[in-house]
């Protein structure tokens, strides 16, 4: 029995504040590889919405791009969004981190009212209509509470977050580190990672239990 | 008893090619905590050799820090490596990357002749001075070789990167992925991780057995 599920896994950059957490996004490649199945790494060729010096905390006039970014966690095995197929994967996932809520959607700005990138949304859309798993770390589930409205998420505790999922039309599940959420018809699994005060342990069990549960929900 | 060992952590910016390896970085962090050990994150406050856009591979005219691009895979939790204290901790770790042979030491250009960073320097030799336990993954046991000299240490298998060791008076090892060199007289622990043609398991075992042969090697 063929079991080596491929995933299709979407960074939004490379750093908490601008771009992918890179925790979650390498927890999410070590995740998939531990299970036996293998993973293409995507990101959209665009501006990231602004660059924030890490140590300082502070916006910085640089301009740098998600795709050329998120290369760095994909030690350069990565390709540009547009080419996503949704025929070719078995599994789609997002790593979490600002950058998501920056780049891939502008829920960091807008909230329940926020705009998803095109192709984001294309990929979502398509993966859910071939009746294929979603899984979503962190911040991420606002991009499947936005495209696909009546999905059951976990962003972990905080009220602003779950305020604006309910808005978006989704059920929100309140959840501990290292927990998950599966929504079974939707074919749907999300965990709280960095949404919570979590250590780098945490987010590694909350990636291998969302792979795994991904794997679970897939079906050749 | 207390076993709950100090680890100082020294990265070399954010990417393969011109900084810290990533995968290495996060799965040092992650080995550390899952040993039940806390750690600090340093970098020098330099800048970086130069900058590689690690999506078409081509050097670009931009500027980054070492310090502030490491902040990245630390979350904004580090240290300028000036303020190293050797005192304060149990166990100095590097991880690779070819940041560590472009900005932490000159390798990448000057192979056995390279020169090392002082506060890298520095670094090392009070750990050493102090008997404390010393760990370098991938490319970063050149650092040991060029200043420690005679120890014991592995690379991998690459012939450049052994003759260039052996011409610093140290002693190499051939490993093959998930494998360690304890140096037990120097307390020394390395794994090639991506010197070799590694997946993402393989360095996370790489890593987390390096940090339980540093921790079994600590003493407080």
């Amino acid at each position: 029995m063929e079991t080596k599920r491929k995933f299709a896994v979407v960074l939004a950059g490379c750093g908490n504040r601008d771009g992918a957490e890179i925790h979650e996004s390498v927890m999410t490649l070590y995740a998939i590889a531990k299970a036996g199945c293998t993973y293409d790494i995507f990101a959209p060729d665009i501006n990231q919405y602004h660059v924030i010096n890490h140590f300082t905390g502070e916006a910085t006039s640089e301009t740098r791009n998600v795709l050329v970014e998120s290369a760095r966690i994909a030690r350069g095995k990565i390709r540009p969004l547009s080419e996503f197929d949704a025929q070719r994967f078995d599994i789609l996932m997002f790593a979490g981190g600002f950058g998501v809520a920056k780049n891939l959607c502008t829920y960091a700005f807008d909230g329940a009212d926020c705009a998803v990138n095109a192709e984001v949304e294309r990929a979502v859309v398509e993966m859910n209509d071939l009746g294929k798993p979603i899984g979503a770390l962190c911040i991420s589930p606002v991009i499947l509470a936005k495209v696909l409205s009546a999905v059951n998420i976990t962003m972990g505790q905080d009220a602003s977050a779950i305020a604006n999922i309910e808005k978006m039309g989704a059920i929100h599940q309140a959840t501990d580190s290292r927990e998950i959420v599966i929504d079974h018809d939707n074919k749907i699994v999300t965990s709280p990672c960095y949404m919570l005060d979590a250590n780098i342990v945490d987010i590694a069990e909350g990636a291998i239990k969302t792979v795994d549960a991904l794997v679970g929900l897939s079906t050749h």
